[in-house]
C-alpha cells in the first residue's frame, strides 16, 4: 500500500474532548472516525487490523470445534417475547416497527437467535455437545458511550453458544473455551489479561468468568488476592470484612443539626464511620411507586450489582423528594411504608451500639441494636469490597486494579432453551431442554485495549500478529532519482513476502518518521543516502526502538526471520 | 467436519409456499432458515460459502487498488439530510429515535458515509483516484421479499465507492470495476452472467451498468440483440418501434357499448390493436392530487420506469374511482384538468386515423390525428420494448431474457460530494468536488443465484471455488468394524489437504448418498466393503455424476490434481 493513497490522515494534536489514549491515538493515526456518538467507521488500517483479529479468533474458535453461523441483526419481537427479554431489556436495545407495523429489534446478543436456529433442527443427544459462532455487527444504545472503541453503540462482536446434555459436558466445554480464550488474548498480543469471576447481568445463568485486560485505564475495578489468587470483577467481589464491637446501650434521640452525611455526623458525635449506619435510597426501574433503602455501615459503599441481584430489578439512585423521607436523617428503626424494601448489609449483622438517622430532621438514634429495634431485618452481603480487605479465600489482604473487559463466557443453563421450548430426545426416550454456554469477544474493545497496553508516548506499537502491515518502507530524500528507484524496486520485492506500508511521499523525513511511529506499524525499513552509500537500509523496532544496520542482500532473509518469530510469539 | 455434529438437517420435501428453486434446495440441504420475512439465518455450510465468496471478492477488490473499510449499519439522519434522500427514500429505509430521541436510520447504501468519511479526510487531487469498499450488513424493508436469498430484507453486501478529480479517470476506472466484476462472477462458478445497461434508480448519477445472470427464474427482464449485442435492463430499454399508416380522416363518435379494454374495443370495431390509442391513469407517490395518464398504442405497454422519470417522482397505478374519469373510455381529445399530467408515447407521434376513448361511457373516437386534435401534446419514450422490435442499433430483431441482477456499478457524478460539500485542492488551486463512482455485490443473492444456474434434480451443484466443502467422505456400512477404521483414518488424511464433510452417521446408504447430492458437495468418495475388496473408492463428481474408481493408494494425487483444476478454472 502506497501511502500517498491510503485513505485517512495523520495528525498531531488530540482531539479536543478526548480522554482515553486509545481514542487519541486511533483518531489521530488515521484508524477511525466518528459518524454519531458511540457510532465510528473503521478506516483502512484498523480494517486491517480488525481481520487479523477476527481471523485468530476464528481459527481458535473453529479448533475447539465451532461452526460459523450468521445471525440476522434486526429480529421480529416474537423470539424475544418467549425468553422475556423483550421486556426486561430496557432501552439499551433499539425497537421499532417495519413498514407492516410489525415490532422489530436490533439485536445486542442473539442467544435467542441460538435457539431459534437449533430448536427442531438440532433434535437428538448424539448431535451435542455443539457449538456455533458468528462474527457480527451488534448495537447496543449506549447511555454514554465513551472512549472511542473501548464503548461503543455499535460494534463487531464474535459471540458463540454451545449446546450440552448435561452440567458435566457443558463445564468440560467452558473449560475448553476458557483455554481458547487464553490463546487468543496470548495471540493477538495482549500481555497483562487475566480471567475473573463475573456477574451474570442480564444474561441469566450460573457460573460467568471475564478476561480482564488490566490497565490504568480501565473502568472496571477488580478484585485480587495476591497470594492466592483469588480474582473476581468488584460487581461480583467478595471479602471477609470485620465486625466492630461496640458497647450495647439504650436507645436516645440526639440532636445532630445540621450534620447529613456520615462524614458531617461522626465529626459532629466525634466518631468513626464504623459507628454509623449509612442509608442510600433507591427506585426500581419500572416500578416508579416502589423504593430500595439499602443500610450499610458508615465507612462501607453499596455495592448496586449485588443489591440489584438481592431486590430482582435493576435500580437507580432515588431523588428523595415527595417520598416522605427526610434526606440526611434517615434510619432503620420505626421505618416502614408499603412501598419500601429495606436490605441490611451483612456488616450490620449483630451490631449495636450504632448510630443511624432518626428519620426527622436534625436528629439521629444512639444506641442502635439491629437485632433489638428492627423486627424482622434481612441481611444481604451488599457491601463494595474495598483495598486491604481480607480475603474470603486465604485471609489475606486484598488488592484492587483497574481493567478493561474484553471478553466473556457464561454458563446459561436452559434459561433459553426451556423458555423457548427446545427439548432434545435422549436415549432413554426422554426429552430435555439442552443446557447452554455462551462466550463472547468485542473485536473493537480488543483493539483498542491492545492500543491501551501497548502505545508508548510516540504513539500505537501494534504487535506483528495484528498490525495493519509488517513493515514501513520509508525512503528519506526520495525526490531524488537514486532513492526513488531503489525504494520503488524495494517496495515490488517486499511486498511478495510481506505487508508493506510504503511511504512514497516527497515529504520531509521528520513527517515520515513521526507517521511510522504514530501509526504503530511494527518494523521500520529506512533507505537514505547515507545508508546506500554501504548499501545499507536501516531497520527500526517500533515495540523496542532498537535499530539495526542491515545489507540489501539480506534484508529480505532478516525481515522474513524476524517477522516469523514476532508472529509465532 | 462431521456430520453428525453439523447444524441443520436435511429434508425431502419442498416447504409449502416455496416456489423459487434456489429457496427451496437452500431449505432443504439444511443452509438457510428464516427467522421473519425476508430475514434469515445462515447455517454453517451457508456461512461457509458465504465467506468463500467473500473473500474472492476481496481478493479483486485489492487487485484493483481497493480499501477495506466498515461503515456502520446504523447512521444519524444528519448525514442523509445533506444528501437529501433522508426524505426521497421511501419506507424501505428503516428509521428509528435513539434513547436521546435523535433519529437515526439503518444503512442501505453508504454513499454519505463513504463522503462522510472522505471529507475533510482526503484534500488534495493527489490523494485520488482511490477506491473504498466494505462487506457489511445492510438492511431494506422490502415490500415484497420473496424467493428466499433472491430477495430478501437484510443481506450482507460488498459494497465500493471510488473517487476521482475528471469523468474521464472515472470512466477509466469503472472500466477496470467492470474488468474485475466480469472476473468475480467467473471465480464464483456463474456461467450465464452479462452486464447490462441499467437505470440509475435512487442512486442518482450518469451511466450505470448491472450484471444479470439469465436464467428463467428471473424476475427482471433483460432485452438483447443477438446480432450486435446490444443489452438493456427492460427499465432503460429502447427500440425502434415501426410506424403505422392510417388513413387521415375526420373526427367522429362511434358508440362501442360495454367495449371497455383494447380487445374488446378492436373486436367490437373490428380494427387491429395498433389502431388504437391506450390510456393507463397513474397516481403520483406523495401528491395524491396528481394524476398521470399515459397514451401508446394499443399493442404496447407502458414502461413505468421511463414514465417516473418523464414525471420525475415515482407513480402507481391508480384507481379511477371519484377522479371523474371514465374508465375504458379515456381518451386524449378534450381531456384536460388542473391535476392532470398527459404523457404520450413516441409511437403515437404523427398517427391518425386512430382509436381512442371518448371520456363518454360507452363511446370511443374514430379518426383521431393526434397532432389536429390534442393541443401542445408531449411526446416520451414511454413503451416497453418487445420481442421481435427492432434493435435501435443495427436493426435487427431483439430477444427478451429473464435475469437475476447479481451486481450493480454506477457513475454517480457529483451528485454526493456536492450535497455534502466534499471539495479537493486541484494542483491550480482551485477547489473541485470529486466525481464519484459505486459498486456493489449481493453476496447471499450471488449465492442464490449459483445455485439456480447450477443446480439438478437432485440438488445443489456448487462450483469448486465455493463449495462449502471439496469432498463429501461417505462410507457405506460404516458400522462394519473395518470400514468405521477405514474411514477414519481417510478423514484424517484428506482433511489435511481438502476440506472434507465426513458422514459419520451410521445410516443408510441412501440416506448418505441423497444428502450428498442434495447438499452439492462437488465430490463424493465413497468407501464400501466391495470397493474396500479392491483397495479402491469410489468417486463421484457432482457436476457431471462421472463414477471413477481410484485406488486409495492414489486417491490424494488423484484429488488433488481435480480439485487444483477445478478451483483454477
Amino acid at each position: 500500500m502506497k501511502i500517498s493513497k491510503l485513505v485517512g490522515e495523520r495528525v498531531k494534536e488530540t482531539p479536543n474532548g478526548v480522554s482515553a489514549l486509545s481514542h487519541g491515538l486511533l483518531l489521530r493515526a488515521g484508524y477511525i472516525k466518528q459518524v454519531s456518538n458511540g457510532i465510528y467507521t473503521l478506516l483502512p488500517p484498523a480494517q486491517r487490523v480488525t481481520k487479523k483479529i477476527e481471523n485468530i479468533i476464528r481459527e481458535e474458535m473453529d479448533k475447539i470445534g465451532g461452526q460459523e453461523v450468521l445471525f440476522p441483526v434486526v429480529m421480529p419481537k416474537e423470539i424475544w417475547e418467549k425468553s422475556g427479554r423483550y421486556y426486561s431489556i430496557g432501552q439499551e436495545m433499539v425497537r421499532f416497527k417495519d413498514r407492516n407495523n410489525h415490532d422489530m429489534l436490533l439485536g445486542m446478543t442473539h442467544e435467542e437467535a441460538a435457539v431459534h436456529l437449533c430448536q427442531n433442527t438440532v433434535k437428538s443427544y448424539d448431535q451435542l455437545p455443539f457449538m456455533i459462532y458468528q462474527i457480527q455487527t451488534k448495537f447496543r444504545d449506549e447511555a454514554r458511550p465513551r472512549a472511542g472503541l473501548l464503548r461503543v453503540k455499535e460494534f463487531t462482536m464474535k459471540d458463540a453458544y454451545s449446546f450440552h446434555t448435561s452440567q458435566e459436558d457443558l463445564e468440560n466445554y467452558y473449560k475448553q473455551v476458557y483455554d481458547a480464550y487464553n490463546r487468543i488474548y496470548t495471540r493477538i498480543g495482549m500481555k497483562n489479561f487475566i480471567s475473573v469471576g463475573s456477574d451474570t447481568g442480564m444474561m441469566g445463568g450460573g457460573r460467568a468468568d471475564e478476561f480482564q485486560l488490566l490497565i490504568d485505564a480501565g473502568e472496571d475495578n477488580i478484585v485480587i488476592c495476591p497470594k492466592c489468587g483469588y480474582k473476581s470483577n468488584m460487581e461480583v467481589a467478595d471479602s471477609v470484612i470485620e465486625k466492630c464491637k461496640f458497647e450495647d446501650e439504650k436507645l436516645t434521640e440526639i440532636y445532630t443539626a445540621e450534620a447529613k452525611t456520615i462524614d458531617e455526623v461522626c465529626q459532629y458525635l466525634n466518631v468513626s464511620p464504623k459507628q454509623t449506619i449509612k442509608a442510600v435510597c433507591y427506585a426500581v426501574v419500572g416500578n416508579d411507586e416502589q423504593v430500595v433503602i439499602a443500610f450499610v455501615r458508615g465507612d462501607r459503599e453499596i455495592n448496586e450489582a449485588k443489591l440489584k441481584k438481592v431486590v430482582g430489578a435493576d435500580v437507580v439512585v432515588k431523588d428523595l423528594q415527595d417520598t416522605g423521607l427526610v434526606k440526611g436523617n434517615i434510619g432503620p428503626v420505626g421505618l416502614n411504608g408499603a412501598n419500601l424494601t429495606i436490605v441490611f448489609d451483612t456488616t450490620l449483622e449483630g451490631q449495636c451500639g450504632m448510630i443511624a438517622g432518626a428519620n426527622k430532621d436534625g436528629y439521629h438514634l444512639k444506641g442502635v441494636n439491629i437485632e433489638r429495634d428492627v423486627k424482622n431485618a434481612k441481611f444481604f452481603d451488599i457491601a463494595k469490597v474495598i483495598e486491604g480487605d481480607k480475603c474470603k479465600c486465604c485471609g489475606d489482604p486484598l488488592t484492587i486494579k483497574k481493567g478493561i473487559e474484553v471478553g466473556n463466557i457464561f454458563q446459561l443453563g436452559t434459561k433459553y432453551t426451556k423458555s423457548m421450548g427446545m427439548t432434545i430426545h435422549m436415549p432413554d426416550g426422554s426429552q430435555i431442554n439442552p443446557i447452554m454456554g455462551c462466550y463472547g469477544i468485542g473485536i473493537g474493545r480488543s483493539l483498542a485495549a491492545v492500543v491501551e497496553e501497548s502505545a508508548d508516548e510516540k504513539g500505537i506499537v501494534w504487535p506483528m500478529s495484528i498490525a495493519p502491515w509488517h513493515i514501513y518502507l520509508c525512503p528519506l530524500k526520495n525526490d531524488l532519482p537514486e532513492i526513488f528507484e531503489k525504494a520503488e524496486s524495494l517496495y515490488q520485492t517486499l511486498s511478495k513476502d510481506f505487508e508493506v506500508l510504503y511511504d512514497d511521499r516527497k515529504t520531509s523525513p521528520g513527517v515520515k518518521l513521526t507517521d511510522s511511529e504514530l501509526m504503530g506499524i511494527p518494523v521500520r525499513v529506512v533507505i537514505s543516502p547515507r545508508s546506500l552509500e554501504n548499501n545499507q537500509a536501516e531497520v527500526t523496532i517500533r515495540k523496542n526502538g532498537d535499530k539495526i544496520m542491515v545489507n540489501l542482500d539480506e534484508l529480505n532473509d532478516w525481515l522474513k526471520n524476524y517477522i516469523r518469530g514476532e508472529i509465532n510469539g
